[in-house]
This record gives structure tokens, sequence and C-alpha cells, in this order.
């Protein structure tokens, strides 16, 4: 299925609109909550905290160890990246499930191929 | 600021509840909102589709290759993990900053401690 079409870029602006035709809700009620959602996640990972829904995901925030790099133009000289936090996020159960059953689907049209 | 307090878990429920109060809408038509939100991203990945809303990240699904595994519990017998399909979140620009920000805070309080 995947397979088959381009690989779309779907903006805030697009789902806002499918948002408010399928619950029938006013656009700009829709972008209000969304953007409010999309703000207090930032706002509770800067705070250190964990953000859990259900059959979606995790984010979190994750300290990557300091480690020893390489410039590609110069790779003689190594660079100590020092340690720093980032954003991780980790797909629930459904959401992990239904992204690795989109992956069987292809997969099969590829061996028949 | 973040190293001072417990690392918190923020539930649907709970993130629910603070956009209605931040926003003056009713928690249920919040939880509508917020609900269909995760759904569509969902079903937007599923189909293989990018997901960017500025300033917080981009989802996508990408395609992580085949690679030998080694279980722990007996490292003598590789095993093929095969190639899969998973979703990778990038932190847009303000998150990235934001994040970043409160790191550099911390390792300064710890350098003067």
């Amino acid at each position: 299925m995947s397979g088959h079409k381009e690989k779309e870029t779907i903006t805030k602006k697009k789902l806002i609109n499918e948002i408010s035709l399928r619950k029938g809700v006013h656009p700009n009620e829709v972008r209000i909550v969304v953007q409010s959602f999309l703000d207090c996640v930032t706002q509770y990972l800067k705070a250190g905290d964990r953000l859990e829904f259900r059959d979606f995901g995790v984010f979190e925030v994750v300290t990557r160890k300091k480690k020893v790099g390489r410039n590609p133009k110069n790779a003689a000289v190594p660079i100590l990246i020092p340690e720093r936090k980032a954003v991780k996020f980790t797909p629930g159960k459904n959401m992990k499930s239904l992204i690795e059953a989109s992956d069987s689907q292809e997969a099969q049209v590829e061996s028949v191929v």
C-alpha cells in the first residue's frame, strides 16, 4: 500500500483541517487545542518530565554520553562531543504493531516480484 | 531546575485537564481533539507519510537495516535481526534549543559544586 504512493509531508495545518472535518469541531478550536498540546509537551520535556500516551508512545529526555567524533573532512583529528540532552520518542504497543504490520505487507510484495 | 525535582510521568488525562484550564475549552472537547490528533498521526505514519510540526518536530517511518544481534544469555549464537520499519522523531529547532538550554543550566550548576 504505502509502497505504491509518494511519501507525503503532512503539516500542522492539514492535520487541523482533517481533525475539524472528522470530529465536527471548528478549525479555530482545533488549532488552539493542538497548539496547546504541542506547547505543553515541549514545556514538560524542558522541565525533565516524561510524557506517556497509551497506544501512541512515550516522550522523554535522555542524556547522550560524551563521545569522540570525527570530522569527515579531516578524520585524523578527533573531536570530543560533550554529554548532551536529547528528546527520545518510543512508540507505544499499538503504534509499533501498526508500523511493523505495514512493513511485512511490503516485504511480501517485494518477495513475490 | 529539572535536576532538583523528581522526574514525573505526565499522562494524556493530565495533559487534557491542563489544556482545558489554560485555554478555557471543555475537557470533553479537548479529549476529542487530542485523541483525534494522536490517531491521525498514527494513521499517516502507517501509510508511510511524514509529519512535520514547526518548532515541535518531525515524525517519520524509517527502515532499520537487517543486522546481526546477540542473545546476552547465549552470546556465541548470532541472531539475524531482519530489516524492519521504525518510527523516528526528530525534535524541531525550538524544542532542540529548549532541551539543550536546560542541559547547559544543569552543567553549570554541576561545575560550580
